[in-house]
């Protein structure tokens, strides 16, 4: 038997809350929503941590970005091996379904799953080596992007840097997907690299002519 | 080299917006968040869906609920095979990294991936059968599912059906993590099934002793 | 033959300005609009006076507003008589085609329009009166409200209260459309009315539990 | 009672970050708009449609352009009937209170309002031909510009041509009204004809020395 629990009292008050005030006073939007559908302008790509509210950042309302967000906002490289994966998924519903114009990577400061890749990198973290770790595979997407930071010497400045690589690389990656390509091709998508950092609110953004991030 | 764009004028204007009123009115905390770390409670594993906010429907501030959001919101079944498993690593960081409480799923009505799913089993769309197709196997995790109301007639009756066994599905295979059994069994992580009612805002909740979703 | 002229220069400047910048690092967005059609969540009626822009104030990008734009934002009460009504016409094209979840109706400060009927209502402004004034006759719309104000002394405190009754009034005739009834009815379209003071850049709402406007 | 509700709060949140950006950063050029009333140089008769900006497209400013919006961008023909008509309206305070330069009209491409009165004028949308549909009766102002693009075959180069016949129109019901006439005579006002590709960015511009539109 499934050994699900009811929802903790502070969780239900807060929901009955919503439903009489954001959600009663805007009850047309929702049911709008549900019956006429999706039709996001964005995909934002984003960390799990729990300290990134991109909705928050960029004043989004519900129906207007598709959010995936998974550990270090990490996209792996385009494969036609059959497997399940779900981060290519959510990009391919995004682009050949909903059609979105941007998908936006979005990297953040004092990120765990990136401190932990630096360190599995530098040979300081062994767990997350073993075979059976799936944060260490996971962030084995990173590894060519530890390379380029690796002669970094302070810890600090060098996570900070992998940060960022994080999100090149994803968008690096995001380009191998024939399907990503042809709709660049066709100019109706386009690509976009964020890095925010969380304490002093800060959002820095990939120029690709300049090759740095560089506030917004 | 990347072709990262820059962000368009109104995202840019709105998180100007967002630092000079949300962010500086709540610095301290934004502050304090970066360098204490997070310390969520709860894990939410939701869909992409641009219209589902979790964070609005439970009024959780920066801090509190680590996301993962993926395609249907399902959970793959434990495997050791040493792959690339976003969501597994999501969950694993949650539970064995940050120590979570709670790892609550939420389904909604009107998902798409669902939709997709029922066409798919119901061999309507040969496109998401091919092995190229990561929408087509992604959902695969749900076939288990659809095989238990395949049997209910009305499409829509059907496809809500399937997307309450989503969330079933997804609790299911999460006990099949030894890392979430041990802390099920220590006492220190409870699971939680939800389904979301977009235009209405219901949320029900999964009973483990009726089998049934019920009002919360 | 048509008597039309070339744009002045700064115009053509300005618009191959805006080609070679806004429009380039988002042509992706453009075309998906073109491509995919528009989905705006509000109506938004508001004045055409040059100094009210709602995209600036609420931070809207293409594709947010479908906005009409007429003297003293008025919106006539409904008719039959099978006539030409252009705001009538962008309202049913709102609600019926597009399905908007949310009109909102913002009137403003230092509103020529009002003033002038209030001029005209106190039998201040003679050429108003006549039966050849298209703004005149436009303006009657207003007229119940100005008798609700007409005991107010003060002039600017008179026209004031006069650019808030304009919204009101508005919002009263909206509800005499049989087709906004019916969208409100199901839970599918609600009504706002705000007034902004141009010069301070404050935006208050109507609140109908109260009666008043108050800042938001 | 009036139903009016409260804004939603995504829309309270961008306009306090407005406020905090934008208007302080500009305010003392808001508080000269308020006292020193509007002077804008030109009208600007365009589509209520979302995704068409002329103020994003020729970098206006607040004060610069006095904004009618309504259904396919339609100037009705003059009339001395004394019935309410809020396009005159919009047009004889720009003229002969605010003396404009210029009244500039805006087609655009994807226009719903003009594929309507295509379909109306083929015969194949019974609906918009019924007396009490607002949009029908509004859209009947182009019947003498379908007559002229008629006889094209293809949907969409007749659609097309539409909406330039709509700008068209629009001019030569312009040249009906006295008070325009008498301006353009006395050398203080100019009529501009346009049209925008939504998807491309172009903007053509009628010329009347070669009756046709061409890039500006």
């Amino acid at each position: 038997m499934l050994k699900a629990r009811p929802l903790p009292p502070y969780l239900i008050q807060r929901y009955h809350g919503w439903k009489a005030t954001t959600y009663t006073e805007n009850e047309s939007w929702y049911r709008t929503l549900a019956q006429e559908g999706q039709h996001p302008r964005a995909m934002m790509i984003s960390c799990c941590d729990s300290r990134v509210h991109v909705t928050s950042i960029f004043g989004a309302d519900q129906g207007e970005f598709f959010i995936h967000r998974n550990i270090a906002n990490l996209v792996p490289p385009y494969t036609s091996d059959g497997g399940q994966h779900g981060t290519s998924a959510a990009i391919e519903y995004a682009v050949s379904v909903l059609k979105v114009a941007h998908v936006i990577v979005m990297g953040h400061s004092n990120c765990g799953g990136i401190k932990g890749c630096d360190e599995m990198c530098c040979g300081k973290a062994p767990a997350l080596d073993a075979p059976t770790s799936f944060v260490g595979r996971w962030i084995d997407i990173l590894r060519p992007g530890h390379e380029r930071v690796a002669g970094i010497k302070d810890d600090a400045e060098r996570a900070r840097a992998l940060e960022k690589e994080a999100v090149l690389i994803s968008l690096e990656n995001l380009t191998t997907f024939p399907f990503i390509n042809e709709a660049m091709q066709r100019g109706t998508l386009t690509l976009h690299g964020l890095w925010l950092d969380i304490g002093e609110g800060h959002v820095q953004q990939y120029s690709a002519s300049s090759g740095e991030f560089a506030p917004i």
